[in-house]
């Protein structure tokens, strides 16, 4: 029996607003999408939220047996500063503000995103395809679009034309928004002439020799729209129809609503059976923001630079605090959230050292009551994820193991009490779901952990030596580590401690 | 004055063969292509010192002042066995073997190939584009070349057509080849009937609706032809004539011999003024192949896990290990050779560690004759590396510049004789050209450092055990480290290394 049969997932939907039961189109294969960056600066706390929680997404799919195909796009062309295809074209713009070619530019922020998301351990997806990498693919979706009668020319650009869409089809039903609202909430002063409705959205948008993206169309030299990219890279690497479709909840309008309208008017189906969307991110109860300065960076988060920050927090001390929040939920920033986060992390980090270095000694008495309390939690870890990722339900359940944990290290619960296969699936699962579900790796973690085994292992030669009264080899082992900095330190009791200076 | 007008680059270039003063189109702009890895396997040690040579040379042009935009492409479609386009595409070949989405497999050796950058210190490039990329201007590349009747279509495919070339340009400069001894040396037995003349190479392929990888095209579906995506890119982000193009010496014929063809055919100019090519890795003093074993991954030098080896090396040893050797000349891979470069780039780094603390007391009583050694050493740095970019040569007098550090520490040349501004000379040239020209980084923080010397410490006791024939002590030792993940390896010569599991 697979997990996934044992623990069925059941996920919010933003399409219908409720919890439902997963069911794959073709289990064991799962096929989700992500929205990524658009790369033309620095990525926000934010957007590392919502690759946080699909990163979870996908590791705890894939934990329990899945295969999943998981997507997640960079976008390095088309995407204008108004969403319906007006404005500033983003790139082009720190191009010229950074003296860089656009390429330039989206390497540089490409390069960076990468590292950040290495810091936080988020998963390197599958597939990470971009918008330039997708032009004829593109242009073959406009000619088809086209040529079902939902888009129109018009100098040189293609509009999706949402009225005549909805003769035939819904529009808005993700956002719950109803077209009055819509003609209301996008009307846009400037050059609105070209587009029959305000609420169309270009797909392909010309632009002028001068521009230095741009390609050959059958409509002229343009760049696609920024809705375009997604419809397209999704159908091409998970089908016309998959399973998850995932984003901020900024997204769902106009962006993800496009993109059903684009994929339903292109192919005739709606492209997506589940969407979840994050929820926003807040800084001392207010929404972040340039224009109030409270809008900071991942890196300044690492380094404490930033003025409203007492201090700097380590990657995994935000990944944790991030996870300690549903994802469906607002999440605040402040000093005190952070930091009892780092001590929460802190907690949960040094029981998985622990445990990761104890085995069990391979013979017992077993207690009934104990085995019940150690398979509950790991059932509990299951439960809780696969009720709708519950990270924060789930950490809840860490923190109950790691009081276990801590009862074997403390001898309370001796070991022998404990039947050694119930053991090692507790084991097992913390390690699983701090490591493998939920990415919280162990910080600083390999090098000092190593370091510490290793000055333990001379330690142990010492106290044998001296034991063995062979005072060369024990003083031999004291000075040798003195020499490199490692000062030994002998107890009372026999024991030896050490500082590093 | 900007330093490349005091210290003016020369360098080999392939097409004359000679040394030839390096002068830009348009300085302080300089414009570099070199040839990416095909990331349809993990990348080879041959490649990345190719990587490596022309990320020291994009680091010493920066490093003198030119403006350098650096281009290094990923080829992530069209790439088949046999270089004139016909045989086995091998990305989807690594897609059948692995199960994979063929761009899971460009994912996955894309992600692969920037760690072992990563790792090696190579700067990520300016611009790193990809085949699939580039297909709308690699489409259009095909059109003009056929337009200006330099290629024909059969059956789909579009074939450069070399004799046609030939009737108005060369072909064959830049490897020294002549026509006839193309025919013969390139003929192949295989479906050649499509092809007017077996020199003929493809720059667009038919492929089957079953093949993964395809794009639609005016000749029907298939896939570029590999060494299309090079002229394309080349011209698309540097001009359709640029500076430097480098790369491996087997890519001389026919992959760059066709970039030139193409380009010439499109746009009737040579693209590159100055081509630059490395040299071949040879182990043992055998050519490097998978048949004979004797082809190892980089990963595997910095484990030791192969059997060749006798222990690992860290990045940076192998990394001084390639600039040892002038670019141009072949690299014999031994064990010996690695522990040497290991010993030399120890003694560099601990002098980089040093000088970096150290800052000149303020007052001097200038001593004529050190002055005149120090500022000699710092204009040798600089001739050496603009005399063809001489990574040996510089390495020598940084080795000498190393023993004029140790002078400092030790006292025999107190740096009251030294003048403030020839020291700062002196210690921002030996601190430049280590870590901004060469790249050879500190290897390991604090911590690494302690565990090293910790390590260290065991083993020169288990070296005594051994000697004193207490082998249940030395044995203790062996095991001990290894249950907390150092595996100790024996040397034949007595000697003992580890590595981190």
């Amino acid at each position: 029996m697979k997990l996934y049969e044992k623990y069925p997932v059941s996920l919010t939907n933003s399409l219908s607003g409720k919890k439902e039961v997963f069911e794959p189109l073709n289990a064991p294969f799962v096929g989700v999408y992500s929205c990524g960056p658009t790369v033309y600066s620095e990525v926000h706390l934010g957007n590392l939220r919502t690759f946080t929680a699909f990163d979870v997404v996908y590791r705890y799919l894939s934990f329990i047996d899945y295969k999943v195909r998981y997507v997640r796009n960079i976008t390095d062309a088309g995407h204008l500063t108004n969403d319906a295809g007006q404005g500033v074209d983003r790139i082009e713009e720190s191009a010229k503000l950074e003296s860089l070619e656009p390429m330039e530019v989206v390497q540089k922020y490409t390069n960076s995103f990468h590292e950040v998301c290495e810091l936080f351990n988020i998963l390197p997806p599958s597939i990470e395809p971009t918008a330039t990498g997708h032009i004829v693919e593109q242009i073959e979706m406009v000619n088809t679009i086209l040529a079902n009668g939902f888009a129109y020319v018009a100098n040189g650009s293609v509009y999706f034309d949402v009225r005549k869409f909805m003769e035939k089809h819904t529009y808005g039903e993700l956002s719950g928004r109803n077209i009055d609202e819509l003609l209301e909430g996008t009307r846009d002063l400037e050059r609105q002439d070209e587009k029959r409705n305000s609420v169309d959205f270009a797909i392909w948008k010309a632009v002028s020799p001068n521009h230095i993206q741009r390609w050959n169309s059958p409509w002229g030299l343009g760049i696609p729209g920024w809705h375009l990219e997604c419809s397209v890279m999704s159908a091409k690497y998970l089908g016309r129809q998959f399973d998850i479709h995932g984003g901020g909840m900024d997204l769902k309008f106009p962006h993800h609503e496009c993109e059903i309208a684009q994929s339903v008017g292109a192919y005739g189906k709606a492209p997506v059976r589940y969407w979840m969307h994050t929820n926003m991110l807040t800084v001392n109860g207010e929404k972040m923001s340039k224009s109030k300065g409270n809008s900071f960076l991942p890196k300044e988060l690492f380094s404490g630079t930033h003025p409203l920050l007492d201090k700097s927090y380590s990657p995994m001390a935000v990944r944790f605090f991030m996870l300690q929040s549903h994802y469906s939920s607002t999440l605040d920033f402040s000093n005190e959230a952070l930091s009892a986060a780092e001590k929460g992390y802190k907690k949960l980090s040094s029981s998985l050292t622990f445990i990761k270095s104890l085995n069990h000694p391979g013979t017992s008495t077993p207690d009934p009551s104990i085995h019940q309390t150690l398979e509950g939690l790991v059932e509990s870890c299951y439960q809780n994820m696969s009720d709708d990722f519950n990270t924060a339900t789930t950490l809840a359940v860490l923190f109950e193991m790691s009081s276990r944990i801590n009862d074997f290290k403390s001898g309370n619960v001796p070991l022998s009490h404990v039947d050694p296969t119930v053991f090692d699936t507790f084991k097992n699962t913390y390690v699983g779901f701090m490591e493998n579900v939920l990415g919280l790796k162990q910080e600083s973690g390999v090098d000092d952990h190593l370091l510490e085994g290793t000055i333990k292992v001379l330690i142990e030669l010492r106290k044998k030596a001296r034991t063995d009264r062979n005072f060369a080899l024990s003083d031999k082992i004291r000075d040798d580590l003195k020499a490199i900095g490692v000062q030994l330190k002998d107890g009372k009791d026999g024991e030896i401690s050490y500082s590093i200076e």
